[in-house]
C-alpha cells in the first residue's frame, strides 16, 4: 500500500437551485467574471439567464467566452487567457460540461503565465505557478473536472490531446444541480457513464499493486452506481435520483479519493486521447469501445482474478468460474453493458475510424510516457497498435 | 434527497514516515507553535521526539501544553487560548487522538475570542468569527476529528459534555500514520472502532429520510472495513493494512462525504455524551453499549428494513428473513460484534454505573435539542431514561 497525499479544496453545492448561492460565492473573488460555455445549450435550458441573474445581483462586470469545442482547443484557451490579460478579469465562470470546465482551467492558468501560448504550459515547458480563482457550473455528468486539477487540451494543428494537472487548479467552488442534465441526450448519457467508469476502471481499480481494501470497494460502489444509474436515465431522462447519483459519481471517480497513491499511467485515457486528437470523437464512446479490448489483451493468469471481480461484483458473474473463464465472462458483461444497455457503438469503424493512423497514434500514446505504457500490464506500441486493431 | 454543501479544506498526508513533511508544512503558517499533546504516549512511542525535530528543522519556537484529558476539559482549552494569546502563537500542533485534536480546535477559536472563557463558545453564547490554523498528527483511529470541524468539550463543574462544530475549524494539515496506532490498546482499538461505526450509524445511516443510493452503499462499505479490520487490529496490532484501512475509515465516517445533507440529530451521542460528562467513561464504549439497545428500542415496522439491511450486508443475516425479524438478528450480530468479537464489556452496569443520574441525564441530552431528539424515530425524555435502563 503506497503512501498518499489527499488534498481537494473544492466546495460542492449539490441538488436543485443551488444556483441561487452563486451570487454570494462568486462575489468573494472580485467584481470583473469571465463567462466561459459551449455550443449554447445552457440558453435552450433556461441556465444563462438564471447565471446571468446571479451576475448581476452581485453587480458583477460580465464579459463573455462562448463556443468552447467539445474536444477543447488550445486556441480557444489562448483566446480566454486574451481576455482575461485585457479586461483584468478576477475570476472565471465555467457553465456546461467537462469540456467548458477543462478550458476554464487551462485559461485560469494561462491567464497568469507570461507567455501567449497556453500550449507551453501542457507541454511542460513552462509551469502554472499561479491561477485565477474560477467557479463551475456543471451540466454533464462525465469527466470529474468539477472537482479536481486536472484538463485535457487539443492542438488540432499537431493532432495532440494532452492531459494537464495541477494541484492547485481545483475550482473553487462547483454547483452539481442534476435538474440541468435532465436535457442530456441518450447518446451523451452514455458516453458520460462510460467515462465515469472508465475513470475508475483505469486510474485505480485495475491495476495489480497492492491497496487499500476499503478503497478498492469504495470504487465499486461508484461503479455499481453508474451501471445502476445510467440505463434508468438513458429510460427516465427526468429521474432525478439517477441523475443525482450520477452527477456525484462523476465527481467522486475523479476526485482523488479513490486512487490511493497509485502511481501507474492511465493507459486506456492515453490510448483515447490519440483517438479523439486525430478524429475529434466523444471521449467517453472512444474509452467504451477501447477497454473491454484492453482488458482481453491484458487477460493473463496475473490479471484474471482483478477482471473476474469487476465482472462478479458489478454484473452478477459466477464467482466460482475459474479466474480465466471468470474474466472473459466479465468482459463480455461490460461489452454487453456498453454496446446493449447503453446503445453505444461497438467499433471505431462504426465511427469512421480506419487503421491508417494507428502507427503514429500508438507511438504517440507511448511516446508522451518514455515509450512504454506502464499499467495492468505493461504495453509496448505494438501492444497499442494491436488493442487499436482490435476495436475495429 | 436533501440538497447538501460539501467542503473539506483538509489536507492529509497518509502513510509511514509522512512525518518527514511537518516540517516544510507547518511552517507555513508561521514561526510560534503551541504542541499539544495527552498522557506521554507519544513519548513512549517516539513520536514526540520526531516531532519535535521537524519543528527544529523548521526553525519553529515551540511552546508546549501537555496533558489533554481523555474527555477534554474547558479549563484546559482556556489554559491553552491564553498560551496563544500571551505567547503570539501562529498555528497549533495538535499530537495525539480524537481528544487532543477536540481539545486544539477548541484552543484555536478560542484563541481569537475576546472573552477569557471558551465555554461561551462552545455554548454559543458567542460565535467564532477567526481561527488560528492548526496541524494535527493522529495516534488514534476513532473521532474523525483529524479531517472535520468538529470538537466535543467537557465542562465536568457542570455536568456537560457538548459539541460544537465550525466549517471553517478544520485542520489545515493533517498526519495520518497508521504505524503511530500499533500500540494503541485492545480495549482503545475496540472503542474506536465502535465511534467510527457509530457515526456512521448515528450520524446517516439509520434514516427513515430518502438519501443517495450511492452514499448509502459507500457508508455500509465503511462499516464492513470496521468489521472486517478491528478484530485483525486487535489481534495482529502491528497489521500495517489493518491499522490503514481502520484509520482512513475513522477520517471518511465523519468528514461530510456520507453525510447527504441529512439534518437529524446524532441520538446515540447525544446520550453517549451525557454518560461520558457524568461518569467519564471511553466515548466509543459508551455508544457500543447504547446502539443495540437503542436499535431494539426503535424497531418498528418502519425501522425494521433498515435495520435488517445492516445485518444482511455487515453481518451475513439471512436476507430471506421477515424484516422484523431479519432487524433482531441483526442487532444481535451487532451485540455480538461489539460484546464478543472486540470484547468491550456490554452494560453500564459493568462501567460502576448506575441510574441515580438517568432522569436529569435523559432530560438533558434532550434539552440542548428542543426537548426531543428527532432521528431515526423521535425520543423524548422518557425514551431515552427507558433505553439507559435497557442498558444497565
Amino acid at each position: 500500500m503506497k503512501n498518499f497525499v489527499f488534498h481537494n479544496k473544492t466546495k460542492i453545492y449539490f441538488g436543485k437551485g443551488q444556483i441561487e448561492n452563486l451570487h454570494s460565492e462568486i462575489c468573494r473573488f472580485g467584481k470583473r467574471v469571465l463567462l466561459v460555455y459551449g455550443g449554447g445549450s445552457i440558453k435552450k435550458i433556461g441556465l444563462y439567464d438564471e447565471v446571468i441573474s446571479q451576475l448581476k445581483k452581485a453587480e458583477m462586470t460580465v464579459f463573455e467566452l462562448p463556443g468552447v469545442e467539445p474536444n477543447p482547443r488550445h486556441t480557444t484557451v489562448n483566446k480566454g487567457a486574451k481576455i482575461c490579460k485585457d479586461e483584468h478579469i478576477d475570476v472565471l465562470l465555467a457553465v456546461g460540461g467537462g469540456s467548458t470546465i477543462d478550458a476554464t482551467k487551462a485559461i485560469a492558468a494561462a491567464a497568469k503565465y507570461d507567455g501567449d501560448d497556453c500550449w507551453d504550459l501542457i507541454k511542460r515547458k513552462a509551469f502554472v505557478k499561479e491561477t485565477l480563482p474560477f467557479c463551475t457550473v456543471l451540466t454533464l455528468s462525465a469527466t470529474g473536472s468539477e472537482m479536481d486539477g486536472g484538463c485535457v487540451i487539443s492542438n488540432i494543428e499537431s493532432n495532440e490531446k494532452l492531459g494537464y494537472f495541477a494541484p492547485d487548479n481545483n475550482p473553487d467552488v462547483s454547483f452539481l444541480d442534476p435538474t440541468y442534465t435532465f436535457s442530456v441526450s441518450s447518446y451523451q448519457t452514455a458516453s458520460g457513464s462510460a467515462d465515469i467508469m472508465a475513470h475508475v476502471f483505469d486510474m485505480s481499480y485495475f491495476s495489480l499493486e497492492n491497496r487499500m481494501d476499503m478503497l478498492v470497494r469504495m470504487q465499486e460502489e461508484v461503479l455499481k452506481t453508474v451501471v445502476k444509474y445510467a440505463p434508468v436515465a438513458i429510460e427516465k431522462p427526468n429521474d432525478y435520483d439517477a441523475r443525482a447519483n450520477l452527477m456525484w459519481a462523476s465527481s467522486w471517480a475523479l476526485n482523488g479519493f479513490l486512487y490511493d497513491g497509485l502511481s501507474h499511467a492511465t493507459v486506456c485515457h492515453a490510448m483515447e486521447h490519440e483517438l479523439s486528437a486525430f478524429y475529434d470523437i466523444t471521449h467517453g464512446h472512444g474509452l467504451a469501445i477501447l477497454i473491454p479490448r484492453w482488458l482481453s489483451y491484458v487477460l493473463d493468469e496475473k490479471t484474471a482474478p482483478i477482471i473476474k471481480r469487476m465482472g462478479v461484483n458489478l454484473f452478477g458473474v459466477d464467482e466460482n468460474l475459474e479466474n480465466t473463464e471468470g474474466a472473459k465472462q466479465a468482459i463480455k458483461a461490460l461489452e454487453n453493458f456498453y454496446f446493449v444497455t447503453l446503445g453505444l457503438k461497438s467499433r471505431l469503424s462504426d465511427l469512421g475510424i480506419d487503421d491508417k493512423h494507428f502507427k503514429t497514434m500508438a507511438k504517440q500514446a507511448c511516446g508522451w510516457r518514455g515509450g512504454v505504457l506502464n499499467g495492468f500490464t505493461d504495453l509496448t506500441t505494438q501492444d497499442v497498435e494491436n488493442i487499436y486493431r482490435l476495436c475495429l
